[in-house]
């Protein structure tokens, strides 16, 4: 960490710069605004209009993503700093890489959807955080952001501009994608000695992060029907993929509730639960988000994803961490990964009964093919990369440990003398 | 709570999914935006004017109302999780009833509109579940969610389309409503054991709900002018509403500080106050916020408010709980019961003013008095229901406890050995 | 307290609302809006395309400066408080002041322009209220609130309708302005016996603030883009704003990493560095936001911000405490003070390098010049009439601490019995 880590950032921003200047443009349409501002033509329309979409999917990326992270008890401050990390690197590069990708390798304009894209790309590396979070240095994070956007861009535009599939909200291109690259990448850095019940995970209960996880929660579910819609086309298909991620992610609450309290003893709930499976119903709704599947339709995808995905909790982690050995910190695989499938099927079911004409069933089962395997292969190379002993991997003792890579403070530190330290209730000593 | 509560959440999802079947359906106008984009008829716009309108009242629903209600020591899970649950319910079933009532009966479509009015409607039941807080269970709060949004919307029908009374932000259907109503059941409900100050009530200073309670008071008054403006007219309405509470909200903010300095004992402030007076003004101003009443008008509205308020809590509060018999736990009564009225009595005040011709004084009256009526009477009715044994109602001793309902984690439970547990510190006892 | 402080607020709050009476008016442009609706005149437009760029604004100056100054251990509810008493009565003072220079002394009706103004100001005293925080009373604030925001004016009508100079983001007539405004104050109050290492003021590592604090800076991070963009010329100026600030903080990000891991020992990173030095890209870019710079020239701008930043917090802020004895609580200077320069001198090389006609070198420098020095002279003088003993300042003894001026609740208070107070765990006592 000593400079290793300060250099590459370092490193990495001037690179940006440099290529942010030999390849990156404004969006010039939008000079014609300021000839004759009363004609409105729709590109600024679309930056004005598009622009509250921009600020939500980015409330969900940088307060969303990041708190959803905090529930390790020793790990607030690398589960919020890392992620802020990484999307603000990520963001830079999608930005980049798939403008290059476009554009054909030469310069282009960025245009608000350029924006919104690069933020979107970016929660695909925060999903695969979420598998690898505790146990990876900054340094691989920063690797694997840069590695997993050049696959992530790379499938995106197969199953965008080669495929034509139809995955608006990015069930498969993202969530699935995102799961199934840090699953994979979990599995070449399993920690042998890494008991899933480690001294540093355990969060209790009425600390803090536990509350602030749930900000997090809700902070995504509010703005889901934004990150679906934000690049429909204008009119019909964005009001529909707005409304269907609407009222999926509504059934998707009551049907994880239920259960949750089913899956759990004398019919409990159990919060870990409610703060990822609600948020199922936005994931498997976004590849059909835009299709005519009316509300009733949506509220189905949503309440069988809210299901799979305490399922997924429930049997399918304790499953992964032991017999895969493959430890999945968030549960992304629940949150994810299945949803994710699960929007991929019904975005061919949905074909197939006639609502869209956009894609055809084929080319939706190998946009999901090529986002599942994509993400693996991509992840296992990636895997192997990060294994190398030059990138400081965290010991399994340290695992889970803000200590280990931020100045942290503890009052006995402060007060040595003391025999029991009780965090705030220092004023309550005579010395003070 | 064992299968109960998992069934009806269940059950009440699919009958959901029937219903949106049978009534619910796309707003088609929309499909003439493909057509052609360019000549953007007034429905798009209205859909992407109002889309950030929506999505700041979905903040306030999800994120504002539910932090509102973490100061429970040891009930911060339930107040963010049922929240949560019943706002995901309340939506549906408010999508249903209000489009069914003025469609009269037969299939209607859904627009941005019927979206932020299901919205709203969820604030009523999120009012009175604060004066109910704590000491009802989750199937009691599922049945009250119903009832009470079938009432809300009889008497917002009512109100709107008979009497035709005008009250855009909703003083009196939404905030007199919610908090009468929550009042009557919570009047029925009575534990006539639970004292006022219960073992599990108290929150400390610096425990983190009090922060994220401020959290929730702070996004509830950011977002309120969208509140009082999203259904108003497009234009000089719907800007006057949005000015009019961003001055009220401001004003008030200054009398409820400085009138809860005055309430308490040596001039000092009381966070509670602060915490719920300041977005009195909000309310209050609600029923003629699209009026001709001009900034400083809403600002001697807000300013009333505010003091009010306070005075509710420092004098009623009190009164209610003991000679009343009427537990009010979140104060609701203070914050939407009383500015509820000033606002229904404003809006009369500003008709007599002449300020306003769109209604009449009668009608304003009638509308206050109906909405008052029918939530006093709903209210009794559905406390009377809920008061069945079959609900499986808490006993006063599990009241305010989140481990009757959700599975949680104490960490001397993890290490029974220690003499003193000090929450976060484990990491500085040697064994770690 | 006992009385002071209310009476001076309800005071404010009449004479407020009288000024209102005599100067605001809604702005009447609206009203066409209502006679045909469909040719959507621009004032409408203005309004609905920049009531989102106001809610974001509304979100960073009521919950990203409240949250932002919530990490001192003792003080988190005067800090998040007493921030919001601030800003709702400087933006009603600042709606005023700056309408009657507009308007010339005569009456002036109300724009969203007006709205956003109003919040921006409020920044400014935000900014300041950071150096002193802790270290004043309410009624000091108060008295600061109405004293800076008419300097604050007067500077920004020099600057903006004299000087004509350009600074969109307000690099410097607000970040610089009040950093350097509170500086000055906070020189004149030095408390000489007050130890940087004050008992009140550590805040333990996972102690809730902590995370709260990281959401403030996250929520300013998120919507600087609108800050910077919302008052610019709609089309490709506000577009540019928008983007250029978007990537200046990206780049920011990377490089206040780097520079706090390389000014920590061992390479560790500083959770105050990174709280604070992120955003100063957002602040830098401020000043030539809206000019031809190119997203790569943002990205210088915004990698330097973050560099100087943490150079600040390391280097000079122990310098002030100890050598200049100003005590920068929250750091101001490192965050609004150093970037802001760099912002003004951004600007003054963008023109020199000819992106930008619209200003010249010379009116740059004179804007600098002009926001630092009537900064400073405005402190001193504001500082001297604070310092008068009848404004109750606190002692050294009380500095940082909530106890004083609110109404608090410790466990300890409630159950002396016990030996060691472990604050959220009384619920393992068996008398529970």
């Amino acid at each position: 960490m000593r400079v290793k880590f300060p250099l590459m950032a370092i490193g990495l921003e001037v690179a940006m710069i440099v290529l942010f200047k030999l390849f990156v443009h404004y969006g010039n349409d939008q000079n014609t605004i300021q000839v004759n501002s009363t004609s409105k033509p729709n590109v600024t329309d679309s930056f004005l209009e598009l622009y509250p979409f921009f600020q939500d999917v980015h409330v969900m990326i940088f307060v969303g993503f990041g708190f959803l992270m905090t529930f390790l008890k020793k790990y607030s401050f690398s589960s919020v700093g890392f992620s802020f990390f990484i999307a603000a690197l990520g963001l830079q590069w999608a930005t980049l890489i798939q403008g290059l990708l476009h554009s054909g390798g030469r310069k282009f304009d960025i245009s608000i959807k350029n924006v919104i894209n690069a933020d979107l790309s970016t929660a695909t590396v925060l999903i695969s955080f979420g598998a690898v979070l505790g146990k990876t240095s900054p340094i691989q994070m920063l690797i694997m952001t840069i590695l997993e956007i050049t696959v992530f861009a790379s499938n995106e535009y197969l199953v965008g501009e080669i495929f034509k599939a139809s995955d608006i909200g990015a069930s498969m291109t993202i969530h699935a994608f995102g799961a199934y690259f840090g699953l994979a990448v979990a599995g070449i850095l399993y920690h042998s000695d890494l008991t899933w019940k480690h001294h540093n995970k355990e969060s209790e209960y009425q600390d803090c992060p536990q509350l602030l996880f749930t900000a997090g929660t809700l902070f995504l579910w509010i703005f889901w029907p934004s990150f679906n819609s934000a690049l429909a086309d204008t009119g019909q298909k964005q009001y529909r993929a707005m409304v269907n991620t609407y009222f999926s992610l509504a059934a998707c609450v009551l049907t994880s509730y239920a259960s949750s309290s089913l899956a759990e003893n004398r019919g409990k709930l159990n919060m870990v639960h409610i703060q990822n499976a609600t948020l199922a119903g936005g994931v498997a709704v976004g590849a059909c988000a835009d299709m005519n599947i009316n509300p009733y339709g949506s509220m189905v995808i949503g309440s069988i994803a809210g299901i799979i995905s305490v399922i997924g909790f429930k049997l399918l982690t304790p499953f992964f961490a032991t017999t895969l050995r493959i430890q999945d910190t968030c549960g992304v695989h629940n949150l994810h990964g299945l949803p994710g499938i699960v929007g991929g099927l019904a975005s061919i079911v949905a074909i197939a009964m006639g609502v869209s004409d956009t894609s055809s069933m084929a080319m939706q089962a190998a946009a999901l093919g090529s986002s599942i395997g994509t993400a693996v292969v991509g992840g296992l190379i990636t895997g192997l990369i990060l294994r190398l002993p030059i990138w400081e991997q965290p010991s399994d003792w340290d695992c889970y440990d803000d200590s280990v890579y931020w100045e942290v403070l503890y009052s006995v530190l402060q007060n040595p003398g003391q025999q029991c330290e009780c965090g705030n209730h220092n004023q309550l000593k005579p010395e003070d």
